[in-house]
């Protein structure tokens, strides 16, 4: 048995800060039909891939702020990659800021959507791991303010029955977090689409900056094999308005192996095959969560936000 | 800052099935007296390192499954090493087989102690994620029956204040589960230890034997890092009684990044100069966990056990 699915990986170069998102989109287009040609299904974008990334910088002025955000889901700015995808039939995973009024007030969400091949939304997936501070650091080189700018994600961690199999998505820092990968290894999940931005130089632990594309990948390798699922990880990379983030855009198979990685820092697409029923052999054997897990033992997991002191016994 | 703390692993080769405690012993403390030599503070050993490891084989009598395990600790065999310790000035890490009488029945558990430089136990372990399973299966080529004559350990994932830091230990398999690692991050563990028996060839998936070493660091230097603490795998390694187990003892620095490993599959020390102040970047900035983990989403990691459906939206 197998279940091919072909990914393609569409690394973005850097955005500048006055690129437009049309502009942006025929970027996008442009590697959707390249990975039409190559024979995919699915074109992975990066995290906030239409605009430069905006939390980067102090923005005071609310109107400004409202202006890096999308308030509809395709809005005419976005339509021809939605265009694209059902004439092309590639599906994609795309990231962008979004506006939202729900509960009577204005929300902003870092928002990453999953489109069929027939260029509809099957779901929707809201960033809850929020990187940063809510500050303003003039100290540093740039700032970091996701935490400012974006709530926290209303949708928790979502898997969608999709492309053949089961489809979750999150969001550049919750790649870190193992609990994002289990919570969606608990419903299954074989497949799980990401986008990220990443600088290389993180001011709050400059000491650890060589070390950027180990963690990447590090992150990615183990939530792949201890849930015996495919992690793709998809980066905008390169300069960017003067922040230098890695790129390292890569598909990672249920054994935690790499399968294919991006080598530049620009807009670039690879290709892997992945076959969905290579999860079994994890999910049924040594990842087989019923007979191993104990979650008898695991309760501080949800009863602990942060590190407290040992248990007494 | 820097709170430095010499470890040793000291990694075995293998004990045959008639190799007594006795014999094991005077390899255990020849390892501590050169650990002792190199300045360390602690030295780590396998899991269940007083024997050959019988989970790999079918044993009907229970006389002679019993036979297998310790009722006391420090017993007559094993108090060479603790007098060891105390002449030598050197803590340690031990596994064993424990055969407890606890709640008016015998008990079997799959354990491992802490030990202190004085001689006397810290705290204790006993495995929680127990691999393998309950039948016999003659069409292998041996046995992984740890789940038939182990129960679940019942102390939970405990810390302790121990070596100038905080110290937790888990046992072999608990290292492949992010569970095991997150539920002592959250105690603020800075130095996990563990042991381990890990066959080379896995029946059950045989498609990913080539894969043993890649995943033991994997599982390891992810767990590491996502908790900003340092992890410490010792292996009992080599073919013994004809089941050929990996090698691969390591140190683990918070950043993920392995310091020391062994290279042999026989008794080998290598030795570890561990900061523990090193944990400190990775526990106040991208994992400060007060600030950025969101419990109210990982609800399904206690609340299911094996994998079920996607949840409805």
């Amino acid at each position: 048995m197998a279940r091919i699915l072909n990914v393609g990986i569409a690394q973005l170069g850097p955005i500048s800060r006055n690129e437009s998102r049309q502009d942006v989109v025929v970027r996008l287009v442009a590697l959707m039909e390249d990975a039409a040609r190559m024979g995919c299904d699915l074109v992975v974008y990066p995290e906030a891939a239409l605009t430069a990334f905006f939390p980067h910088w102090w923005i005071d002025d609310e109107d400004e702020l409202d202006s890096w955000f999308e308030r509809a889901m395709p809005n005419p700015a976005v339509q021809p990659l939605f265009d694209a995808a059902r004439r092309l039939k590639v599906g994609f995973h795309l990231g962008y800021a979004e506006l939202a009024f729900e509960d009577g007030r204005k929300r902003r969400f870092n928002t990453a959507i999953l489109v069929g091949k027939d260029g509809e939304i099957i779901g929707k997936y809201r960033k809850i791991h929020l990187p940063g501070y809510t500050d303003r650091r003039p100290g540093d080189p740039f700032q970091n303010l996701e935490k400012r700018y974006f709530e926290v994600g209303n949708l928790g961690f979502p898997v969608w029955h999709a492309f053949g199999g089961r489809v979750g998505m999150m969001i550049c820092n919750d790649r870190r977090w193992p609990e994002s990968y289990r919570v969606m290894g608990l419903q299954g999940a074989e497949l799980i689409l990401l986008g990220y931005n990443t600088p290389v130089h993180n001011p709050a632990m400059p000491e650890t900056d060589d070390l950027g594309n180990f963690h990447n990948q590090l992150v990615m390798q183990s939530g792949a094999y201890q849930n015996g699922t495919w992690v793709v990880g998809v980066a905008r990379a390169g300069v960017e308005e003067g922040v230098d983030q890695i790129g390292q855009s890569c598909v990672i198979a249920p054994s935690g192996e790499v399968v294919v990685q991006c080598t530049t820092l620009g807009d670039e697409l690879q290709v892997a095959r992945c076959d969905l029923d290579l999860c079994n052999s994890y999910k049924t054997s040594i990842f087989n969560f019923a007979k191993h897990r104990r979650p008898e033992h695991y309760g501080l997991i949800v009863e602990r936000t942060g590190a407290g002191d040992v248990l007494g016994r």
